[in-house]
């Protein structure tokens, strides 16, 4: 099919499906042919406005009728199971917003079935794109780091800052049991994992609800876009997800680290950082900056490595489409990300090595906050299965 | 033409022309129907490698048989003004790459035969879209940065670093007396009469080639490129035009300034730093971190102002596409200026006050270029006409 | 006394003892008349070097013959309680380093005891001394910052980073217990404590020590200069403290925190970064950029605060010697520290609420250490008695 | 001399001169026997805060009566001359504030009137001993910047941003003909000619006036302090010396520099940045954050160098007090300055080549103002004699 547009559908265009259809329009000879919205006026709305052919409010509908090689899935966290099943078992690749599914056993279930049905599955984490998150990686793969002694991470945002911010995600029965951990703490854990090459094998977590009881309004607001409302009508609603985690890690290898995510952190937009302690350097990023890497060393000079495709490590470079100084940015994430799925979708089946995260990240990333909400509940350490 | 695609192509594929093609495809409902190279092997890759339909290698034809809504000219500098004005003879609107051409005579011609054939015209000062870039206008223009006491700027670059550093713009056969303050000079003396509202009335340069001859490869690398490649065969070239160069500026409301550009400065990849002092607060700013914007005040703590929506003045937020924290970048800036000039275009006339920059904005370039240039051989200060 | 120079002797001369004299000849009316240092040759050394009158070997015969009004006690560790006892017992005012005695038993005796004796009695927590952590307490107690909803702190140094740097705080009979959170973690804990104003409840801890075995050298060498040092002629020594500890805590407002400390991450000098998350604003610090508070915002631009004496609190100003933009540093911690202590002294006795630290947080330090360490060892929640 | 304690007195006792007795007392066996000011009970209550055992109000009187081995001018400066003339003849080494005179010729004299005494002489050019700033030139000197390609300063101030911003350095009569070129223009291009080791030999320089009228309070205030205080009775007063300059600069080995200077900068509290290109590497600093020098480059990750004793200059190292991680300021400069001073003091003669700034380099720095301020009047560029 290597001549052939290929076509794809978005389900869901809150904040992220958006995101990712510029993405798709950027990553190269792909064609968003429909997208589905469960509201008829906003779909249309929505469509138009980016001029994309077709619109659906029933989601099986559009699988059975489009001719469709692939299906983005961006809609509210309890609808991927289902969704992503629905898309598979009629042979279309899946690239699945995280969390893959609400349970583990769903997301095992996906895992299978996409894996029987030999499809291109992938699961959103586009935080990885980012070139100096894959140029870390590499200096731990070439021994630059050298071993990991210990890992500090933290992912800060202010969007739930006032008791009168609220958005489905606070809402255990469509976002799950966790909010803070599950929503930004799953894109932190992951990339460490991801870097370090390590594996979490313990942990012990603490958790926080900031506000106990939030101000629901009394009409539909996007993702983030609720903080340029001014508070009108509100209905009270308890809370029982975390608004703030702090979470001891434990790896593979015997060393330590911990994570701290909170979503009511006044002046922090969006800063996911992580700085990961090695025998040779110590490196240290964070998403706000995200075109500049810390390198710190005991006897010469710290460096401060930019994101430049004549200085980072070679397999780096094809994610970088701008020389040094030319910043690039959160939306630049998902392209890289898309283009390396899809090179899979046009070979038609998954690499033997996905070099993007797979439903089986998607799976790590759902054990993994399970046993992080286990060890709140149970106030003690709790070891990864 | 309120439903239709509109038709574009894209004149030159070097480093910027791939740029312009990308950002036409995420700024809304636009089709790239074809490209302009002049090297047959070399069109063909580009365009199969971009999935555009159709390439020439002649651009007359191209103009000829494409019904083109509008072109984008991408080329080399000395082909600005002969493409451009082709291009506004077949009745097409020209979004053209800075300089517009390579003498104000031209530019003003380019600029009467826009007016004439009642077509859009537009100056890719892409760096006016940086959403921090229109905050400082739109404090200047709300009274938030006061009068106007002085403003220092620079353009600091390093891929001319070295001698073996070669390009085509250091030909002034294609790129023009100038090569710094033109090339990158003209940026930044673009932003400061755009953000502070105020004219430059005279001018008073000092140059200086750092590299008198430089190593010109045998075979051909594209912009910003070359420093990835070791030096192999070159041929010694004089060098006329200058590396460096710092101007003496003075406003049209008796304030002063200063800015200074650099092609051969270590480290500094693509840094454009500007810093105005007025009356009631500094504003400080630099493309290398365009997500912040640092805020001087004498009798309260200085302030770093995110690229947040929720932040910014509100006339800024169209241009924003992400909450504050999700980093946007170069890439976005052509984007988002692409997206005001096709609302006019799609209007299929220039407005009466447009928000992006326009032939007239690239005439005065040239003017104030010519003057610089002029003040380095006299040696004195320079009135600007 | 108010006119006459002050007598102040000093013990102990490594890393911390210089600074205590050159602070104290900076910190007003004070005169060091005598040091004590165990070695007769390096004593009468550093006596002749730092124009201190006469020195002593004999600890006990010093504070018998000398007409002193204050002692500084800056000798290793486990010496600290038997000579502040030998000082206080002599009628003598005692500034300690930190920490003030090795057990929470021998801290309880020597506050007792200077109680009983009336007499100032101050530890060496400096660090609370930089301009703007007395600006964050301050934030706190006027209720800019809001109610605390989490605290992150961290204190990373690479003096131990490799296993042929050693010192004396690596041997636990000297230094005793703990090393990472004794030596750094208890600065670190002090400031969180004292900044907002809230006691720790609960701990919960994680230690590593990273270098299980480490290379003694087989001459003395002083804190910190030792990495000037080429390793020679080393024993190995097996390493029983923690070279780095993550511990999650609870306070007494039901808020929760975090705070990590090492020892061995490389490029981090000497880098305390406290982070407070608060109901109105955030206020990030750290000791690396001491004149630069970060003030982060949910609804304004974030703020950068500079150690200036015009934007500080009032009650801050006392402590600022230098106009805004006039970096103070490291160095001034100790004399802003002492000029406070030495008005008490001048006064002749302890004030009803001291302003600087006393032998009560000294003791406070060791009942936390204590929890820390009780928590690693039980590998789960201690509550602080 | 060696085992005396030198004999030192301060004249002035505004903001500098406190700052010079501190880091007197701070630089090691010297004794503050004296100060001068001239109003009797600011003398008193000065000498009395201070502990200085005497103080006069008659200069002369103190010169004759006072065993003194050196003398600290640190008053207004049009008493520079007489008073450093006065000490020379009266046999005293003498440390002069910046400016040594007002004038070319008063420089000439004290400088040949210290040689033929044989006296040391010293200009308080302190920032030299910003530890980094003794770093760059070190690496000048190895060769690790290379070949000076182009030079950028500034030095930006707010202390008189507001026209009720008031000094005794605004009037010709106390401080010359130049302000912000004379009070901190020179500091720059001292630092600029020390660090690169070239000389400026050309000028063109461009003034302004930014508030031609200012406020003189009816009563006295010091330096820096007066923004702490509200406006209350003024009284109008033109203004005709310069509150910004800009200057371009020729090296004397061919290079081009520029510098720019304003104290009407909201926000930049007293930040000297610099900005040197070489051909190996750029180095940038400011005093803002004097700690971190930050070395730029074309094939390698950027560096971010820390104030540490085990990572710089061995030949920087003498002027470090603290391991790397306890900042270093303002304070600490002057401090290092008066040890390498005093060394020489206590030699009883100035060195052959002096490691500090000397009176010929006070002399320099007049004749470059000269020419500068000639350059702004003939607004043309200014050869320096």
């Amino acid at each position: 099919m290597s001549n052939q547009k290929i076509k794809v559908a978005v389900a869901g265009v809150g904040f992220i499906g958006p995101v990712h259809i510029e993405s798709i329009r950027r990553a190269g000879n792909l064609d968003v042919v429909a997208l589905f919205h469960p509201f008829e006026s906003e779909a249309a709305e929505k469509a138009a406005a980016m001029g994309i052919p077709k619109y659906y409010v029933d989601y099986d509908k559009m699988i059975k009728e489009e001719a469709l090689d692939c299906v983005h899935i961006c809609t509210p966290n309890n609808l991927h199971y289902p969704m992503a099943k629905t898309a598979l078992l009629a042979g279309k690749h899946v690239i699945c917003e995280k969390p893959l599914a609400t349970t583990v056993k769903e997301a095992e279930e996906l895992l299978a079935l996409a894996r029987e049905k030999k499809l291109v599955h992938a699961v959103s984490f586009n935080l990885r794109y980012y070139p100096l998150v894959r140029q870390m990686k590499k200096m731990r793969e070439n021994g630059e780091l050298g071993n990991v002694y210990s890992i500090m991470g933290s992912y800060l945002q202010d969007w739930l800052f006032y008791a009168t911010d609220y958005n489905w995600r606070l809402e255990p029965d469509k976002s799950g049991d966790s909010k803070a951990i599950a929503d930004i703490g799953s894109h932190l854990i992951d990339l460490i994992e991801y870097i370090s090459g390590l594996s979490i094998t313990e942990v012990m977590a603490d958790f926080s609800t900031v506000h106990p009881t939030r101000k629901k309004p009394l009409k539909a607001v996007e993702t983030y876009s609720g903080k340029m409302l001014s508070p009108e009508d509100y209905a009270d609603v308890p809370i029982k997800t975390e608004d703030y985690a702090s979470v001891l890690l434990r790896f593979s290898n015997g060393s330590k680290g911990v994570v701290t995510v909170s979503q009511v952190a006044a002046g922090r937009k969006n800063r996911l950082g992580l700085e990961i302690h090695g025998s040779n350097v110590t490196m240290s990023w964070n998403s706000e900056t995200p075109n500049d890497l810390w390198i710190g060393k005991r006897n010469e000079a710290n460096q401060v490595l930019m994101r430049d495709p004549s200085l980072v490590d070679k397999d780096v470079r094809s994610i970088i489409a701008y020389p040094g100084g030319h910043n690039e940015g959160f939306g630049d994430t998902s392209k890289q990300l898309f283009k390396e799925i899809y090179a899979a979708v046009r070979e038609g089946k998954q690499p033997a090595t996905p070099t993007y995260p797979t439903f089986e990240e998607g799976l790590r990333e759902l054990r993994l906050c399970d046993a992080i909400v286990e060890s709140h509940r149970k106030q003690g350490w709790v070891r990864i299965s």
